[in-house]
C-alpha cells in the first residue's frame, strides 16, 4: 500500500461526518458533487494548460467562459440557487470571474441604499448581466479614509442633473475591479454638492461605457491599473470624470434625497448602510476558511508522500510529516482552518440579525458586530496568509513552483489583507469598542456587556491557577479572559498615561497603538478559540462519532495552546501563566500533533476538494505527485520547439557561443 | 517644500558617509555610479514597459540584452572586475541574468574541486561565455539529503568511460538554472559506482547540447520546468539520462580520483569541498541586507508621501510614518537591514580565513563557520522574505500592484528560504553544533569555544540585572547571553529527557526540534545584535560624524529590543528579564521610533538606489507617486485598444449584453 492509502487506512475518523458538518449537511454536499460533476464532465470547462497562459490569454478564456455560463450552462443545468452559481462559476472559471457577478458589490449597494424605486429598476439589470457593473470607490490618493475622497458630484437644478468631476490626479478612481474593461455600469462615490454645500460622500449610479459600442461615454477616461500581485488577468481598473452629467434620481435615495431644486434631506442614519460593509467582512472570514483548507490540503497530503533522510539506518527515508518541526507548522495551521470555520458560522449568524435589525432602522447590534467583524476580518486575513505562505514553505523548492497551487492561492489571498480595510485600522477600530467599553464601565458598573466582552467584569481570570491543567477548555478560556482583560487595561492605561502627559486625543491614541493593537488582536483570539470549544458542545458537533469528537477537542486545544505559546510574554505578563510553565505547554503541544499526526490527512481530505478544485500536483488526493509533476510541465509551451531547441538560440545564442571574447 | 524634500531638510546625518561606509568607500561607489550612467545612456538598456511583458518575452529580452552585454558591452566600456560585471547586469537586466554567469556554480565547483588540469581546461571555457552552464543536483524526488540522490554514474573500464543514468523517475534532475534552455554543459551530481561498488555522490562535468546546433545529446532528455513563484522568465530545468556516456576525466578529481582500470581512491577530506557551499550561504546573507534595503526604502519613502486621515480639524491628513503602528513595522525592518549589513561584512571576512585555512587543508575553523552561516541564512532569508511582505502590506493597496516593485522583489527573496538548504534543517545544524559545545564543556570545562558560543561559559549573565537599562549596549548583550544559554539547555535537556524516557536517537532529537530551532535562532539573533553593537567601535563607524553614529546606536537597540519584545516569552522563561519590564521595554521602543522617524528617508537614501534600479512608482527618490503611477499605467497594452474596447468585447461580451436572460 502506498504511503498516503495507509495515512488513510490508519484514520479512525468518519471523514464522511466531518464533510457534512462543514458543508451544511448532505443533501449540500451531494449537490456540491452533482456541480462538479457538471464541470468536469463538460470539455470546454478543462483546467489544463492553464498555469501557462500569460495575462491576456488568461483573461480572455474567463470572459469567454463566462459569457458561457451566463448564456447557456447555468439555465441548461438548472442552477438557479445564487450559492450554486458562485460554486459553478468559481470551480469552473478557477479564477475570479471577470465580471461583478459573484462579488455583485453593486447589486447589494442598490440593494442597501436604494429607494424600492431604484431597486426594481437596477437589481434586475445588474442580477441578470444585462448590464456589466463595478464599485469605484477608493482614488489614487484615497484608500481607508473615505471622508477624504476628492470626486464631487455636483447638483445642477437646471437641468436636474449631477456633475460627476475628477479635480485632481489623486482623484482618479482607482482599483475597482471590472472597471478596467468590462464594467458598462458602475456605482461611483463622491462628494454630493449642493447649493454650493459640501454634504459629504454619496453613491451614485454612473453608466461608463456605451451599450452600443462598448466606448467609454464621452467625460469618461478608463483604463486598467495593470498586472498586480494577484488575480493577475483580472481587469482592475482607473477611471476620470470631466464634468459628466449624470440625472438627479441615479443618486442613491434611501438614506439621503435631493428635489429637484437641489434642496438636501438626511433621511436616516447613514449608518445604516453598514450593513453591506459588515456583510463583506464576515464573508471574507469563511473564505480564509476556504483558502487555509486548500493550503492545508495541498501541504498535508504532500508531507505524507515526500520524504527526507534516513534517519535510521537500512529504514526508507523519514515522511516529512514525521518531523516534530513540520508538525510545528502545519499542525497548527489544521487546528487554525477547523476554528475559522467555526468562528465564520457565528460571525454570519450575529450578521443575520443584525441585518433584520437594520432593516428595522434599529441598531443595536451593530457596534458589537462591527468591532468583531472587524477584528475578525484582520486576524484572519493575516493569520491564513501566513498560514498559506508557511504551508508553500513547509513544501520546500516544489511548493515554489506554479504547479503546486500556491503562488496563486497566497498572492490571490494576501490582497485580503488590505481590502475591505487596512488591517492595522481594523484592529485599531476593534480597540475604540473595547476601551469604550471599558469607559462605560468606569462610569457604571453594571453597564451591559456583550457575551464576548464580559471578561472586562470578570475577577475569576485575572490570577494563574493553582494547578494549570492545559488541556482543560475551561481553564484556556479562563486564561484567555485574563489576558485580554489585563491586554485592554494596559492599552487603556497606556492612552490614559499619555493624556497625563499633555498629548492631545490623537498622540495619545496614537502612541499607544501598539498595546491596542494587541489588545484588538489578543480579544480576536479569544473570541475564536471561545467559539470553538463552545462548538464543541453544539449539536453539529455533539451528533458526531465519539473519534471525530475526541479529535475536535484536540484541534480547540492546539488551537488555544499554540497562540498561547507564540505570545507566551504576553501571557505571562498579564499574569495568567509564568515563565516556567512553558516546558509543559510546549510538551503538551507536541504530544497533541502526534495525536492528530495519524489523522491529518483525514482532516485534510474532510474538506472535500477535488483535483481539479485545489489544482495541486503537490495535493493530489492519490498522492502520485511526481507522476503529476512530470505531466504538468509536458504541457509547457517551452518545451514543445521542434529539436529541443528554444527560438533565442538562432537569435542571438548561437552568435555567443561562436564569438571570441 | 513638497513632504519628501521636507523629511530630507529636517534629516542632520550625513547621508553621503554612510553609503561610503556601506559599499566599501568613496571610489567603490563613485564607479557604481559611473556604471549606473553607463546603463542609463545606453537606449538599448532601458526597463520601460517591462513588467508587462509576458514570460516569453522576459526571457527573450534577457537573452539577448545578456548577449550584447557579454559579446560587446563589458569590453567597450571595459568592465572588467568580478563584482562589476555582477552589478552591470544586475541593474541592466533588472533580473537574474539567463546564462549561469552572475550566479557561477559550475566555475566554483570546477575551481573548488577539480584538478589543476581540469581548471586550466574548463575555468576559461566557462568564464569567458564560450560554454554555458550549470549546476545539476536536485532531483525531482530529492533535495536537501545529498545522499539520497539516485542519478547512477557507473564506471566502464572498457571504454574509461562514465554512464551516466536516471533510473528512475524521481532521479529526474529537477529546478537547475539555465538547465531548461540555454546550458550547454553542466555538472551533475550523481553516485560514482566502479567495480560494482557505490562510492557515494560525486561531482560530474557532463555536456548536455550539441555546440554544433543547440540540440540536446542523444541520451538526454531536457526541459524547462515552468513558470514559478518568482523569477518568472528564468529557464529552471530538469534532466533525465539515459546510459549517457562521458570521459573519465569529467569527474572532478581534487578529493577522489578513478584510475582508467576503476581503481577508486578517496585523496582528501570531501569537508575540503564545502567551501562553496558556505561562500553561497554567507554571500545569501548579503543579498538579503541589499534586498530589504530596496524593501524599506520603497515602503519609507512611500510613507512620508502618502497621507491617511484627518485627525485634527483643519489640518492635512497624516503621513503614514507618523503612525506609530506604521514606524512599528518599518523602523525595526530598517534597523535589521542594517543590522544585516554588518553581520554580513562579519562573515564574508570569516568566509575569508576560512577559505585561507581550507586551501591548506586544514578544517580548524570551518564547524564555527558552518553553523554560523547556516543559521545566518536561515535567519536572515527568513527575516527579509517576511519583512519585504511587510513593507508591501504597510504600502496598502498600491503595494499590490506589481509597479510598486514588492511582488517580483518579494517572490524573488521568497526563494532564498529553499534553495540552499531548508531553513528549518539548517537551523537544526546550527543547534547540533551549539549541543555539541556543550557535550564537550561537560567531558572538558575548558574546552576551547569560539566568541560566538562563550556565553555557554558565562555565569554573569543569567539573573536579570538588579537595574535594568534596556539601552545599555552592554546588558542587551548580557541578556541575549543569558536567553541564548538558558534556550541551549533547554532544547539539551529535553533531548537528554527524550533519551531517558527510552527514545532511540532520532526521535529524542525530533521530539525536541521546537526547542533545537528556538535555541539556534536565539543564538543567530545574539551573533547578529552582538556584530552590530561591536561594529559600533570599529573605525567605518567612529570615523562618521557624530550624529551618524548616535543613529547607528539608535538602530543598534532598536534591533536587539526589538527581538526581545518579540520573543518576550523566551527572555522572560530564560529569567533575564520579568514580565513587568515589558510595559518599559514597549515605552523605550516607541521613544526610540520617534527618534529614527525624522531620519528614517536619509537613512533609506543612503541605501543609493536610483530610481531606474529600485523600478517602484512608490518609492521615487522625488516623491512623485501619483504622476509616477498614472504614467506606468499609460504604458498598459491593455489601454491601446482601439476606441478603449478590448477585444472580448466583440469576440464574447457583445453577445452577453444582447442576450435575453
Amino acid at each position: 500500500m502506498d504511503d498516503i492509502a495507509r495515512e488513510r487506512a490508519n484514520s479512525k475518523l468518519n471523514t464522511v461526518e466531518i464533510t457534512n458538518l462543514l458543508f451544511g449537511g448532505e443533501f449540500i454536499v451531494q449537490r456540491m458533487g452533482e456541480i462538479r460533476g457538471m464541470i468536469t464532465s463538460d470539455p470546454a470547462l478543462q483546467m489544463r494548460g492553464y498555469e501557462f497562459l500569460d495575462r491576456e490569454d488568461k483573461y480572455d478564456r474567463s470572459v469567454k467562459l463566462s459569457t458561457y455560463l451566463l448564456k447557456t450552462k447555468l439555465s441548461e443545468l438548472g442552477i438557479n440557487h445564487y450559492l450554486e452559481k458562485v460554486q459553478f462559476f468559481r470551480e469552473s472559471l478557477g479564477t475570479v470571474p471577470p465580471f461583478d457577478f459573484t462579488e455583485r458589490i453593486f447589486y447589494n449597494t442598490v440593494n442597501g441604499q436604494g429607494t424600492q424605486e431604484q431597486k426594481d429598476k437596477w437589481l434586475p439589470l445588474a442580477g441578470s448581466g444585462k448590464i456589466l457593473t463595478c464599485y469605484a470607490q477608493t482614488e489614487l490618493g484615497h484608500g481607508t479614509f473615505v471622508r477624504g475622497l476628492e470626486t464631487t458630484a455636483t447638483y445642477d437644478s437646471t437641468t436636474q442633473e449631477f456633475i460627476i468631476h475628477s479635480p485632481t490626479l489623486t482623484s482618479t478612481k482607482w482599483w475597482s475591479g471590472c472597471l478596467g474593461i468590462a464594467a458598462t455600469h458602475g456605482i461611483v462615490v463622491a462628494r454630493l454638492i449642493t447649493n454650493g454645500e459640501d454634504k459629504g460622500t454619496h453613491n451614485f449610479i454612473v453608466q461608463l461605457r456605451s451599450m452600443e459600442n462598448h466606448e467609454p461615454l464621452k467625460g469618461v477616461i478608463i483604463g486598467d491599473i495593470g498586472p498586480k500581485f494577484g488575480f493577475v488577468e483580472k481587469d482592475n481598473g482607473y477611471a476620470r470624470f470631466d464634468h459628466f452629467r449624470i440625472p438627479r434620481d441615479n443618486l442613491l435615495m434611501r438614506f439621503a434625497r435631493v428635489d429637484p431644486d437641489g434642496t438636501y434631506t438626511r433621511r436616516l442614519s447613514s449608518k445604516l448602510g453598514y450593513g453591506s460593509m459588515v456583510q463583506l467582512r464576515a464573508f471574507i472570514t469563511f473564505n480564509t476558511f476556504e483558502a487555509l483548507a486548500r493550503g492545508t490540503t495541498i501541504a498535508i497530503r504532500y508531507s505524507v508522500v515526500r520524504r527526507q533522510t534516513q534517519n535510521r539506518p537500512g529504514a526508507l527515508e523519514t515522511q516529512l510529516l514525521d518531523y516534530t518541526n513540520q508538525q510545528f507548522i502545519l499542525i497548527p495551521l489544521l487546528a487554525t482552518t477547523y476554528a475559522l470555520y467555526f468562528v465564520a458560522r457565528r460571525i454570519i449568524a450575529l450578521l443575520g440579525e443584525t441585518q433584520a435589525q437594520l432593516e428595522q432602522d434599529n441598531l443595536t447590534l451593530l457596534p458589537e458586530m462591527h468591532a468583531s467583524s472587524a477584528g475578525l476580518k484582520a486576524v484572519s486575513t493575516t493569520a491564513v496568509s501566513q498560514g498559506i505562505e508557511a504551508c508553500r514553505i513547509a513544501c520546500g523548492g516544489h511548493g515554489y513552483s506554479q504547479s503546486s497551487g500556491f503562488p496563486e492561492l497566497y498572492s490571490n489571498i494576501s490582497a485580503s489583507m488590505t481590502y475591505e480595510g487596512d488591517n492595522n485600522i481594523l484592529l485599531l477600530q476593534t480597540a475604540r469598542y473595547l476601551l469604550k467599553m471599558v469607559n462605560e464601565l468606569s462610569h457604571n458598573p453594571n453597564h451591559p456587556l456583550s457575551d464576548n466582552v464580559k471578561y472586562l467584569t470578570d475577577n475569576n481570570c485575572i490570577h494563574r491557577p493553582y494547578s494549570l491543567i492545559f488541556t482543560s477548555s475551561q481553564q484556556q478560556l479562563s486564561l484567555y479572559r485574563g489576558m485580554v482583560r489585563a491586554s485592554v487595561h494596559r492599552a487603556h492605561a497606556r492612552v490614559l498615561d499619555g493624556e497625563k502627559r499633555g498629548l492631545d486625543t490623537f498622540d495619545a491614541w496614537n502612541q499607544a497603538a501598539p498595546e491596542l493593537i494587541q489588545c484588538a488582536e489578543a480579544h480576536t483570539y479569544y473570541v475564536i478559540a471561545k467559539s470553538f470549544i463552545e462548538s464543541l458542545e453544539m449539536s453539529g458537533v455533539t451528533n458526531m462519532c465519539f473519534e471525530n469528537q475526541r479529535i475536535m477537542k484536540k484541534l480547540s486545544d492546539i488551537f488555544s495552546l499554540h497562540y498561547m505559546l507564540q505570545k507566551s510574554g504576553v501571557f505571562i505578563e498579564s499574569g495568567v501563566i509564568h515563565g516556567s510553565d512553558l516546558v509543559e505547554l510546549r510538551e503538551v503541544l507536541v504530544s497533541l500533533f502526534a495525536e492528530i499526526r495519524t489523522e491529518a490527512v483525514s482532516l485534510v481530505d474532510a474538506f472535500n476538494y477535488p483535483d481539479f478544485v485545489l489544482r495541486s500536483v503537490l495535493g493530489r488526493k492519490d498522492g502520485d505527485v511526481y507522476r503529476a509533476m512530470w505531466d504538468w510541465v509536458q504541457d509547457n509551451p517551452r518545451n514543445k520547439h521542434p529539436d529541443g531547441v528554444h527560438p533565442v538560440y538562432h537569435k542571438y545564442v548561437k552568435q555567443l557561443l561562436a564569438s571570441k571574447l
